[in-house]
């Protein structure tokens, strides 16, 4: 396979570091927040996240590259485009709900007001983020789940170390 | 209460902004990726990142200033440390592990093997992360889960929204 190659100069297959290629700094991970809450228009994403207009410019240019939004025309003249999550977009939620219930609880000074609280429909009751089984159709925790890195991953870090070792030595 | 201040250079109640102020860049993930693998001294962290020793070192003291890692000696000559996740640190698993999730289905080529798989200690199937309703105890779609913001956050927005029109008016 064709593995990108990223922050080692190497190629890798950990999807974090391939993932962070895309959504590796603060500004895409706000920018992610104002579209999943429906902003979409390039001037009210800037006020939201404080972002200078080339900052906003050049990540959503990345996001759109890397296919997680699809930029189109609302108005002609003056052209302007709105930023639209795709499905690969949408499929992060997860990945920044589960940072925003994280952050809540351990970065946000004790009994601060929580910015957003998130109900579940049918009960109203607080939603949160888990690891989960589909086969046993439960919540699972940390200490069920069990690694297992694959025969790849683990000599691409082999290689690292052996590398390492190499240039300390050479 | 004392909200810190962050993007805008304005206080914030959002957990995604504060979080990201320790998080919100690759070598952060990348090192937290690490810790969580178990690896903890500080060239073995350097090698499978590939951060320079200046960045580790800078990521480190945010990581640890944040609460996040605990630096311990497990050597006293030469002076040496290993970094743990401290409790706030374990409990960001979640965000890891959903972005290691979404990256292995939506930033790989298709076909390509995990770096990792992580199976059900119970079952041995392959787990996942799904938003939760610990009321209903179950997974919740992310269509039934409804976002309740707080007076505050809406304030803090509008405010956002009012100082931009007064810079683009002035």
């Amino acid at each position: 396979m064709n593995a990108p190659r990223v922050s080692t100069g190497h190629p890798t297959l950990c999807p974090v570091d391939i993932s962070l290629k895309l959504v590796g700094d603060r500004w895409s991970m706000l920018i992610m927040r104002e579209l999943f809450d429906g902003v979409s228009h390039f001037d009210a994403i800037q006020t939201q996240t404080g972002a200078s207009p080339q900052i906003l410019s050049a990540r959503l240019k990345i996001l759109e590259a890397g296919g997680i939004l699809a930029r189109t025309p609302y108005c002609e003249r003056p052209m302007r485009f709105e930023y639209l999550l795709t499905e690969k977009g949408e499929a992060f939620f997860p990945v920044l709900f589960a940072l925003r219930i994280w952050g809540e609880r351990w970065c946000k000074p004790r009994g601060a007001v929580a910015a957003v609280d998130h109900s579940h429909r049918t009960c109203g009751v607080g939603v949160t983020v888990e690891l989960y089984c589909p086969h046993c159709d439960q919540a699972a925790r940390q200490q069920d789940v069990i690694a297992h890195p694959s025969g790849a991953w683990t000599q691409e870090r082999t290689g690292k170390l052996a590398r390492a070792k190499s240039r300390s030595n050479g």
